[in-house]
């Protein structure tokens, strides 16, 4: 037998096994899910392709999946998030580096993007299964799996994948032409391999904002290849994951990274939704004052209201010392922004892609010097212009503009993960038990539409973590329930209702 | 003529014109608006029925309105929350006592419930018209002026009014009982005068989560009489006006209905929605650690998460020192919570009507003595139960029950009622214009179902605040925008987006 | 018999009555001193001459000193902080309009400078004593009753009062000129009152920073006449008077003189003491933005390092809604920052004397409009000054400059002035009892100096707040406290610790 | 030459250059001195011993004492606290790895007992010196260095090193043994070592509490050999560091400890002095409930009107998550108390000696085990005891008992740092340039006390930071100044303020 994983090490496995053992501790919700389901089996015939921050969470998310029956294949979302010993602590499972009893994982920090989209088809190739068979589950974290099956089977039906744009080309982007590679090869070697996976799944469960916006987008244009669960928009991922998550992770990237003080310092937080929100509490919380740049009323209303000053960017460049974008859109700090900044400036992006900071920009700078600091962590030297009035002072970039909570720490805690992921495990037997059924009225269950999990699913997620907390949930009487027309069980809110 | 107003007075008005002027400035929502519809009076014909705490702000609301073109009629929807001062300014308009010039306002300090529906017949009785007419809109809070046509229109259409529950039935209420006598009378007097008002009506504006939630009852039920726009739920009203404006009148109230200090004391804050949060916000910042109950397992863990112990209210009855309701809920103090608090414990409710707290219960207990410490503030002397264990001890009540934020103070400073009355304007003018319409398919624009304002104008409302805070918005570039597949000019967020 | 008190009212007094039994359920330390000295009568023929602001607190302190022996008579010492019910319920005691019961006060709100200084006069005439007796203990509050005795006996030592500085004068003073028509008038009557006054004092016990300022002044010229015990500086008034009382009274102020919202807005607090820290942590907590304004580096630091800008004043005018002095300095806010401000930005005082704000130059610019909103609120409408490139604006100013918690609200809560007022009594104990005696090793106790209480005392003041507010303090072991070298009883630190 | 100093290293050193150059643009305070005294070089001559955790911070100290003329050996006052990279840096200086041209470091992290009394001695013992001479100067941080020139000398007059207390024995310590040992193996050498070095010490300079506590016993007792400057209580030393630096190094470490949610636990936190203050408002900030312990009655009340829970430790053992102690005391956090807590209750200390938990009575619990998760992280699982009813669960204890910010994470960030080692710096200078010295009136300037720096000294401190955190510092007008009795130029407070 061939060992396929790449991550496999006997005394890495056992650190990461001491790490998991205490992780599940921390992750209630998972736990409980793995008690009520264990006798019923519910993802017994599942073949999961995941995709999603290789971290000591996602294992005891792995776990739990095959714990209810799922074969599991996975890969990170992001080149940089992998915690190694968590990965071969899953590889290894029971077994030994020799024959490995756990889940194959693609996966290692600081893979190359060659390496990324490699790893995507991996998860997505089901071995030893001579009829073509691959996952009949997704589990997506920004929808590249998902992108990538779509794109493949767009171009199979073409015959072809279209030419990259060139470097010097507006649009052109190094990661989309390895990306167009990668198919371009499946295309010769098997040319319905995502035309043939595709049909063999039932839906894709999606973890992020922008990975869920790619799924409406199919959906609207009538793409979409399989249904799909917005696992973002339930309560108790968005309101939790991207704020509390972030609250505790966002300076725990900064600490880790560089050890300045927060305390007394400007800090600047581009974005004030949920992720925005976050990190500015918790920079406040650390006697930083926070600066919030906003596009929406709404939110920028919110944010002064919550007692932070709102400007533009550019107000505010010569205060700042701390820079993060939080915001899911493009070209948020720009080079000429960090041209005008203080020296060693802090820059750093914890909202999504890695275009919210315009590195290529900042690189073009003539003159321009970069040093590694440490990984993860590089000082640009931006020359002295006399023409612009800019003195030499440096940027201290972090994670070279990709998530610093997953670059310079570890991610979110395992209690906001176990949020997240209870509700991605929910889904996932949603969609394994759902997908192609009827209901009682004879209407398909789950079309090729986004959908979110229903309230009460949402709640329940929510009550799976409350003993762990201490907290004493109050319980309706009858008549409170009537007096307010809702069940005394729940769902509690109407659908609309924003928390 | 015979004056008709209540409330006349010139001194009272003349302070009440100073409060308004200050207001005015607080109200940038509202005083752009007279600005933007100056000329083209979209109001113009409009007859509203309004009921909404007769307030220094309110007032800014009446005469936003008649600027742009309406006739009103106005009234209080508490009993306690007039303000004297800006009832007579408005009475009283650009006139004298003699010859007020005016809107029309029944509500004075310290109503009665007698008087209370007779001044809700008032608004909607519009005076001078021979042929019957009536208002063609209705404003509403808590939906009382809503319920009087809709009970009204129903008991005439029965040709009778039911008998009320007698003192003693489980569902007895005095209110409704003096309720149904109002609607006895007007039967008597005018068989048809609700069908024919209700008739005339193009549609309401309601204000409070109670009210819309009423409207929806009645929507789904099909016996919603006119279209109804939901402001409760644009985003600048629920999410300012029940969490900003409750953070500064609920201390404001307990302030000055006690001048009890805050810091140091345990705090116990029944129900984490919007008015929980901003509730236990304001309460912590004023050094108060601050318990949380709550029934919603997604809010529990709201609170927990926002570092509150959340409990049942049984297990803090003994450490709390002050208690306050929010929740919408009956029944949530009972009078055996209040025989077990401490002595001197502080009870309010800042949620919605007053049986979130048993009064009715606690004046049954025997040998119990309620002193008058001052209006609006009583102390509740339990007597000692040896049965019990219960020692001799008393409670503050604030505003036997009611609004406190209303009944001990001034109720929502003038910047936040500024978001929500311009949701209101807003709201009215689109109703006016457009309910009994048809757009340009043919559609009828606004059907007898409830409706929220669309997203585009909950921004406009935001953006309409923005600058007397100083904000600074950042405009997306039209390359963002594309990458986020939004407009410019927004909306920036899904229907869903929670804030 | 003459009623000589001031205000004496039955309805009032029962009102008061009723605030003053509440409060003493919040003023735990001064009913535990009632309790442990109700036998030893420690006060039994002590003669105190108070003046301090004569609210409901006050009243609690002055029933305190009455149940532990004392005769009392008593002023305010501000001219608009006197609560009329308070005072008239101390008046009349147990007994009647009629027939008074109670302790002499002589304090209404809103007397006239004349008023002020004739009843400072009347609390250190004792009548009725043939004998020329007069108090024997002072209990000041900024040093005003103390100043009165010493400029008396100076100025009876010279024979002659001098000439108040006229109108036009760099030092002149409105205030000042009457204080010296006051010593004019007794030196006239009875030319050695104050010398005898002054040899007949045992102590004082003073209040405030600026009246212990006062007193280490006169200390340190030799002319200090007896011993002082420093109040200000226990751990348990300076820290938490000066801090906790402000967050709590500093926002009730500003919410009873204007309703203005204060989330959202731009607040500058002058002075980053103890004052200041109660102040901006309380505006933060309400949702402001907090500048402070500072001189000390080391507040500044801490300041910035507490996440609030620092600034000069100048650079935030145009950006300020809220502007509160907290200094303990003049000319904190000229009337040419004033000018500069924005419209209807609100200014007030919470620091010490009205000198803080230049009232007097506001007054000067030329066609400036004074209007009264409401008693203790006036808008000062600022014209257009072309040269200056002013536009007519007006600000919103808040007790004519004087403490505005005392002014527009109640002053501090009753919980706060129970640490102050512990304080206050253990020092009255301690320099009636043991002025003029001396030890053990025959050395004179108290000489005429300015003396802290010893922090064991402090200690004790803490200790008998604790209950009321749940704290469960742990014990030392004696390991442990032989580990620190320290008893286990305390005192816990030296004198130098900072808290 | 023979190369003594233990660590050098050309890549760590490289790392620790680029770590320190960032660190000197965090350390404005060093930096404005190095540029103050350039020329003037009042250390020249000064042989100066360090003993202070060798991290990057101290780089800059040592670097900056020798950019002022100082000779400096150094090596860390813990254990684990060394950062081999800046040790590195600092000892190859300016040269290469065989010819170290920089400091002579005696550090690394993870020494043993015996290594760290061995280091501890060869800061002491300057070689190439003939005449015997040793340092002229002690930095001490903890008074390691400075007890055991004291001891030395103390059993060099004595002629013999007692007996340690023997394993079993109450007063038993492992170390306290080691430390006899060093002691009888130089006196066996060097019978008149540190006789002679304690002759040649002008002063010493002392970092922390604990240090300062040691120093005022010797000097109590009459046995303080030298002069000495208590560095801890400057303002901008006990006020920064012990409260802002704790505020942002106990989450980091935490933090990278553990990798554990923060928000939604109950964090206990016990003592309430600066370091109990700073940890509490950290956790507070990330979203935990604070509980805290205390022994004094008025940082008790602090506590509580800060918002915060004060319970006995035996209370909340049942509910917390996170224990942290604060205290400087001994057996604050007992086994009994372990054995109570939640399973993965999470341990640390950051108070200062690791005897603030009784580590040892937890390694004697039957049956207990200990595993290793990652270094200075350590599961320790308590076996289940029927007799009194624990059930088996298991603490993570950090750093073995010793301080948690810097055994998991680097300590004190360099801002922070460089308020205190401003100090230092200042401190060293004063007692090099005037011990011994006599002033203009004859008087010693220094005897062997304690001193703390005078407040101008201390107030330069502050200022020396302002400008990088963009702070403008008002300036008193010389009308202010007089009216305040105060120099325009500081100091602006009493000996007695408490900031």
């Amino acid at each position: 037998m061939t060992i396929e994983y790449r991550v496999a090490d006997l005394s890495l496995a056992e650190a990461g096994r001491h790490q998991i053992r205490l992780a599940e501790h921390e992750m209630p919700g998972l736990m409980a899910l793995r008690a009520e389901f264990a006798d019923s089996q519910p993802l017994a015939g599942a073949r999961i392709a995941g995709s999603l921050h290789m971290t000591v969470q996602t294992a005891v998310l792995i776990e739990t999946l095959t714990s209810l029956g799922a074969e599991v294949r996975w890969a990170s979302c992001n080149i940089f998030s992998t915690q190694d010993e968590a990965a071969a602590a899953v590889v290894v499972g029971s077994g030994s580096v020799e024959e490995p009893a756990g889940v194959p994982v693609f996966a290692w920090k600081n893979e190359s993007l060659e390496d990324y989209w490699w790893t995507a088809t991996q998860i997505l190739t089901w071995p030893g299964r001579t009829d073509g068979a691959g996952p009949n589950m997704i589990l997506d974290d920004g929808g590249d799996a998902t992108m990538l099956v779509h794109k493949g089977a767009e171009f199979e039906a073409l015959g072809a994948v279209p030419a990259a744009p060139q470097e010097g080309d507006a649009d052109y982007s190094h990661e989309y032409a390895i990306f167009l590679d990668t198919l371009r090869s499946t295309l010769e070697s098997e040319p319905r391999k995502w035309t043939d996976i595709a049909a063999g799944i039932k839906g894709v469960t999606e973890e992020t904002t922008t990975g869920v916006h790619r799924l409406y987008q199919l959906a609207a244009q009538g793409k979409l290849l399989f249904p799909a669960i917005n696992v973002n928009d339930s309560v108790t991922k968005s309101k939790f994951d991207n704020k509390y998550g972030i609250r505790h992770s966002l300076p725990d990237g900064l600490n880790r990274a560089t050890d300045v003080l927060i305390g007394g310092k400007v800090a600047v937080v581009c974005g004030y939704g949920d992720v925005g929100k976050g990190a500015a509490e918790a920079l406040r919380g650390q006697g930083a004052r926070v600066v919030v740049t906003e596009i929406d009323p709404i939110c920028a209303l919110q944010a002064v209201m919550d007692g932070y000053q709102v400007a533009a960017l550019e107000s505010v460049l010569a205060q700042g010392d701390i820079f993060i974008t939080t915001t899911g859109n493009k070209d948020v700090i720009l080079a000429a922004h960090m041209a005008r900044m203080k020296h060693q400036a802090i820059v750093g992006n914890i909202g999504h892609f890695d275009n919210e900071i315009d590195l290529a920009g900042l690189a073009r700078i003539p003159g321009i010097e970069r040093i590694e600091i440490k990984p993860q962590v590089h000082e640009w030297v931006i020359p002295a212009d006399g023409a612009e009035g800019v003195e030499e002072h440096s940027v201290i970039m972090l994670s070279e503009g990709r998530l610093l909570n997953l670059g310079n720490a570890t991610g979110h805690p395992s209690f906001v993960m176990s949020n997240s992921f209870a509700n991605q495990t929910i889904a996932q037997i949603e969609l394994y038990t759902k997908s192609g059924q009827e209901d009682a009225e004879g209407n398909r269950e789950y079309g090729n539409e986004v959908y979110v999990l229903p309230k009460i699913l949402d709640e329940k997620v929510a009550r799976l973590h409350l003993d762990a907390l201490g907290v004493e949930l109050t319980e309706l009487t009858k008549a409170q329930a009537e007096y307010l027309d809702i069940d005394v069980a729940g769902p509690y809110k109407s659908d609309q209702y924003r928390y």
